[in-house]
């Protein structure tokens, strides 16, 4: 009888004051989850503590039983510190022991390099009692409790990194090999909200085909994440095939930009190639965001030609040709100045396309009528000409980006009202 | 009697099956961790699980009273993932209520905004019983269990960011204000390799006045990180001038550039405000991000005037002058074009300092002579002028930060050689 696959389920403790303090990010969840979840694994829970016996040891037994394999980084050091080897001996109630063929590689290790013997290097000889030794060089044990495999892994990264890949992966996949495959797979939604979105998708019931759908809000877009379990690689894609079928109608195909790593910015480059058509840009608030983002993609210069950051009212003239008349009658933060902007650049750089954006990034220099986060942007392309008015919330930052993604969203309609444009 | 300061200890539970599936890094909890810890409160657990509400609920029972206060992130939006508010409500045994001011806001806020109302929205007006709603524009409240604070933050990183700064900090302090003092202060340095700092400062032992010292590259910089414990802020201040005193003479005062979030590009801004000197740019491989870096600081302005992104070299002719003839003969990426780009760029914007770049940011483009990595970065100010050479590593977002990094300190350099604008 073919077993059939199933979901493996584990749990992940790192240990470490560093952590808790936030002096670092904790990367190694981060590595660990996105590893195992690669190779059909999935944890339940990660709980960070830091150099505390007593934490250790409670949260060991407490969650141990209640997933299928446990890992754990960190505290495996020489120094008082490092209390995770104690903590184990506790939680699974096994003494510590000497492990006396590691204790002779550790002297013989440390004679080789002309350095002294010590009490506390001992402490890392001695293991929790049935425990096995992973990995000379480095920290690290492994122990079965209830039929459990725990594997008690170094904190330093590339330590845990080799230990992770060489020992504990290949370990598990010998143990369950009847096991489910995973996979993300995102669909990049503009021009809906997060709840309009739940509200088209609620009642498709793509559960019952082992599709876990998520929502992901982006700065100016939205994502639809479709978490999707199956047998094999090619179930996987059929998975994905017929929920798509279901979703893109739905949400509108119109409003699909793009899948996975398909960002607005690398979609665009495609659209103007396959126009053969030139963009130039120009920037007031955003100063130079837009055109880094466009220019972030490798081959921008096939379709990009030049971006003018239109800072003072004196650039906009100079560059791009603003009259000094409309910008005294209407503002620099205005629709016929965006208007113009976008026009002087497109004139000026002899382009097909262009954007112009021109706004209020603060903190400062908002008004009663035009406050902080007022923005204007316009496109100018062979297909229409467009100004947008948009009031953004948050801090500079958050508008400038916010700002950027509104005038690449823009674009990107523009250059889609051609069906043949779309993706799909 | 004065109260002496205490140790108050806090848990985070973050959540999100996008965490635990290593889709996103958990830089919520480092940005929680990094902030409390400066504010003189410290985590004992942070603690990650999915979208299960038995899951949230299981470990809010849980961990709510080995602490004196309690902060929660993610699963408050709208859609049908999001179960934080209704495990509350069991967790903490208080039914769900409508907020009725909160949803006339929701819905006066929607029909501004010409969209409909949704009952899928009203989910987020109902909180458990007894909970005040954090901040109107986004999600998020706050109850008090059995005297312990619980503070439920969106998992969106800036909204998440704004009430923790906002609301959440000043909250604690005021509620705790006899705690110890935790405070990490950074030096930015330049010009020297972690290891040379690491020599440098080796034998210094500052672990005897409570602080723990640390090394952080960065792109172009690198940073010394001082961790200082301490009963006060000005215990603290003491603490971290007896350590700059015998940390600065060692590394060199020349190397230091600012303190924790003096970034360059706003130590510069501050030595272009004190000449009162307009600054133009002119980009080629970096596309706008060393305009955008200097943009990004609040009150640029006052001293940027205007940006060129001359990608291609008809825009490099067009708008910063360079000849035909020197492109021809040298290239667009060679030492005497980026001197015509930075040239070009003060006089077209009657600026008094000017920085350009031109390279190859890659991965195509490199040749023998001239390899992906090599960009040229010039500087004309009135103090002088200069060019310079690099090679950078890596891929090509890597290449445009090291490049628009090195043009910073560059300027940063230039406008330094005065010894009185150095910042100590």
């Amino acid at each position: 009888m073919i077993k059939r696959p199933e979901e493996i389920v584990g749990s992940l403790l790192t240990i470490g004051d560093e952590l808790l303090q936030g002096d670092i990010p904790n990367g190694n969840s981060h590595h660990i989850a996105s590893e195992l979840r690669s190779r059909g694994f999935r944890l339940n829970r990660i709980v960070t503590v830091g150099d505390r016996e007593e934490e250790i040891v409670d949260f060991l037994s407490k969650c141990v039983t209640e997933c299928r394999f446990f890992i754990v980084t960190g505290g495996l050091g020489p120094t008082d510190d490092d209390r995770t080897g104690s903590a184990a001996s506790k939680a699974f109630n096994r003494p510590l022991v000497l492990n006396t063929d590691y204790m002779s590689w550790l002297q013989k290790r440390l004679a080789e390099r002309g350095l002294a013997w010590s009490e506390q290097l001992g402490r890392m000889a001695h293991l929790p009692q049935g425990a096995t030794k992973l990995g000379w060089e480095m920290a690290g044990f492994f122990i079965e409790y209830e039929n459990i495999p725990c594997y008690f892994l170094p904190g330093v990264p590339h330590e845990m990194k080799t230990l992770l890949s060489e020992v504990v992966i290949p370990d598990l996949e010998q143990r369950f090999p009847h096991r489910m495959v995973y996979t993300k797979h995102i669909l990049r939604v503009q021009g809906l909200m997060e709840s309009e979105m739940n509200l088209q998708l609620k009642d498709l019931s793509l559960d019952q085909i082992g599709i876990d759908i998520g929502y992901l809000p982006q700065v100016g877009e939205n994502w639809v994440t479709l978490f999707v379990t199956g047998e094999s690689r090619s179930q996987i894609e059929e998975k994905i095939k017929k929920a798509e079928a279901q979703i893109i109608p739905r949400l509108g195909p119109q409003h699909i930009s793009g899948h996975n790593d398909e960002c607005l910015e690398k979609v665009i480059g495609q659209q103007l190639l396959r126009h053969s058509w030139k963009i130039a840009v120009a920037e007031s608030c955003t100063g130079g965001l837009l055109s880094h983002k466009i220019t972030a993609i490798s081959g921008a210069s096939d379709y990009f030609d030049r971006g003018f950051i239109t800072y003072s009212n004196q650039a906009k003239m100079d560059l791009l040709g603003v009259p000094e008349q409309m910008l005294l009658a209407h503002g620099a933060v205005s629709e016929p100045v965006a208007r113009a902007m976008a026009e002087g650049a497109c004139r000026q750089a002899k382009a097909d396309v262009s954007l112009a954006i021109t706004g209020i990034a603060g903190p400062t220099g908002g008004t009663p009528a035009k406050p902080v986060g007022t923005v204007f942007i316009a496109c100018v392309s062979p297909r229409k000409n467009v100004v947008e008015k948009y009031l953004f919330g948050g801090n500079r930052e958050h508008i400038q980006e916010s700002a950027a993604q509104a005038a690449l969203a823009l674009l990107w309609r523009t250059l889609s009202d051609d069906p043949n444009l779309h993706c799909h």
